[in-house]
């Protein structure tokens, strides 16, 4: 297949990237570099900086792009050059806590995430609409609602009669609002265009591949990588209040065939496919007991601190996302074992020098 | 009550600013003339036309405030001054097909929007997180359901567990997303900031109301005015498709009711309320039907003209929305009897030698 990725540079991109290529698939990779500029003069450091595209993807067979997609017709040009079957939308600012910091990091965040999202469809409904869309949203779309979370669709019943719909979402932070925004404009576009589209609704991701860019800090850093973090440099664990929320969470590795899976798997013209995608569901209490364990096996001395939540969410609640679509299309888990754990520890231990603990105590509260 | 409305200049804005200031309010009415220049700039002419905020609203005791307020600070410092318990945001792109006609109209009607909205939820957070936000929405926001639509909130079922949530919206245009977008970042403004909110999903408007700014083409016009157009200058009534599309509708006059009604009875801190503001259901079909024989009882020849739908909608479909929240606070509709149809396209009439039939034809097609 021919692929296009759209923001190559990251934690996921860069591996997808490296991924697909490995598989035999045509691989072109597109970034601005927003997020590294964004990080860079924020004074972020990840543990692991693999550079730009040039430099980590330079020994795969990989077409490099620099472009800013944002700007009108960028992404045209790119899509007339490449020709892709399927494009892996991963270029937006992922960050909940950067757009909670303000007013301007609010709109920035907003603006940068619609405005790539309706360039590409508006792309993609004039070169070629049977190209398929995956574009990674996130679990965190939905909150944390009292009943399971279905995959997209659902039997939506009012008054004795029902309906098929898109479930209905509770986003908490700007961030996670422009993605809720993103989903609804892609089911819009497979409604009235037909565009065909997937939806992955991601957990958190963990772990490391072939050295990609890892943080580990307040902002851009996930919770599992930084509490190896903390364990290694032996800081207590920062639980934000009772530690009660529960989220879904996969290693990076099943992100990258969760990704290929669906691009094997294309959705259909005019369907908006909705796959949730994470193998296990973890409360932070008990991904931070699990690091304090591994941790004290390897000799670590870890301790677990419960802050302040500087987030607005609900700490001690019901959640049960479904997850079977991934699976039934073949989906092998790498589960979150006890020796992945140590393997992940030593990984972040080797990079044991490079880490600041300055980054990681969280700043922005959501609450003004 | 020191009430600040955002787009005074418009269809709605000018008659509820009016309105307001003559039951005793203190009324500060904003606009940056967007929707004016358009409209200019696209060669459409109203049939009645009032001209600036200066020139509307002169004799009334309302401050004109000419101001942009998509801008960063411009809010702000309107809102230091003003010091409103109410805001009332009208100030938004309100054309379904212009939304349709491109990518850059596209941009404009959706950044437009939600730049406005989001600056309005920046400046009340901080400056004053008591203020009441009225937004107008639109009920087309939901689509067309098989179900009936409630107003906002419902318990959603999924698997035998209940939520209280909003129900699900499936907009056909990138106004009507625009709309959606609006809604959720307000509702999230009430979830996570506590803002006080009442969201107004009104249906289609017609009449008119001391000389404001009445359209009548295929852009920014609304189908029941369009039609008293068509059948006083003697051309086909134009029914889009089938005409079996079924909607809400309410006189230009109870539309600034619901707007005094929500204002008088605020939501409460952190509440996001919704009304539907509505008073009766009509199809595309009978609405034609009782205009052409309020027509032809007047005097006129009036025929009705099935045409390609431009659009992309249900032409056959069930639909129930409901409405019992303003009639429950005190709301007294104004129907759509003949009696009021006579009274509305005598009006027509009067203005009759301003009609220009070439406005009216549709031109902009939803599907690429």
């Amino acid at each position: 297949m021919k692929i296009l990725i759209l923001g190559a540079n990251g934690y996921t991109g860069e591996p997808v990237a490296k991924y697909l290529s490995s598989k035999g698939h045509e691989v072109a990779a597109v970034d601005s570099y927003y997020k590294k500029h964004l990080m860079g003069s924020m004074g972020i450091k990840p543990l692991v900086e693999p550079g730009t595209m040039n430099k980590a993807l330079k020994d795969h067979n990989i077409t490099i792009i620099e472009a800013d997609i944002s700007q009108n017709n960028a992404l045209d040009e790119i899509i007339r050059k490449c020709d892709p079957d399927t494009i892996i939308h991963l270029a937006q600012n992922p960050s909940a806590p950067y757009s909670m910091a303000g007013e301007d990091e609010a709109f920035d965040t907003m603006f940068n995430n619609l405005g790539v999202n309706m360039r590409l469809i508006y792309a993609v409904k004039k070169h070629n609409p049977n190209i398929h869309i995956i574009k990674l949203g996130t679990l965190g779309e939905y909150g944390c609602p009292n009943t399971p979370i279905p995959e997209g669709w659902f039997d939506c019943e009012y008054k004795g009669r029902t309906d098929k719909m898109l479930f209905p979402k509770k986003p908490h932070s700007i961030y996670h609002l422009s993605k809720v925004h993103d989903s609804d404009a892609l089911a819009f576009s497979a409604r009235v265009w037909g565009l065909r589209v997937t939806d992955l609704n991601q957990g958190f991701v963990y772990g490391d591949y072939d050295n990609n860019r890892f943080t580990y800090d307040a902002i851009f850093g996930t919770v599992l990588n930084r509490f190896m973090v903390q364990a290694v440099a032996g800081i207590p664990l920062t639980v934000y209040g009772k530690g009660g929320q529960t989220r879904g969470a996969l290693h990076i590795k099943d992100t990258l065939q969760c990704i290929e899976l669906a691009a094997e798997n294309p959705a259909k013209a005019g369907e908006f496919r909705v796959f949730n995608q994470f193998t296990e569901q973890f409360s932070i209490n008990s991904l931070a007991e699990k690091v304090k364990l591994a941790g004290n096996f390897m000799g670590y001395r870890v301790s677990i601190n419960h802050i302040d939540n500087p987030r607005h969410e609900l700490e001690d609640h019901f959640y049960k996302a479904e997850n079977t679509s991934l699976m039934d299309l073949g989906l092998k888990p790498h589960l979150l074992t006890n020796e992945r754990l140590a393997q992940m520890i030593q990984f972040v231990d080797k990079h044991k020098d490079k880490i600041d603990i300055g980054q990681i105590q969280p700043k922005i509260r959501w609450q003004a």
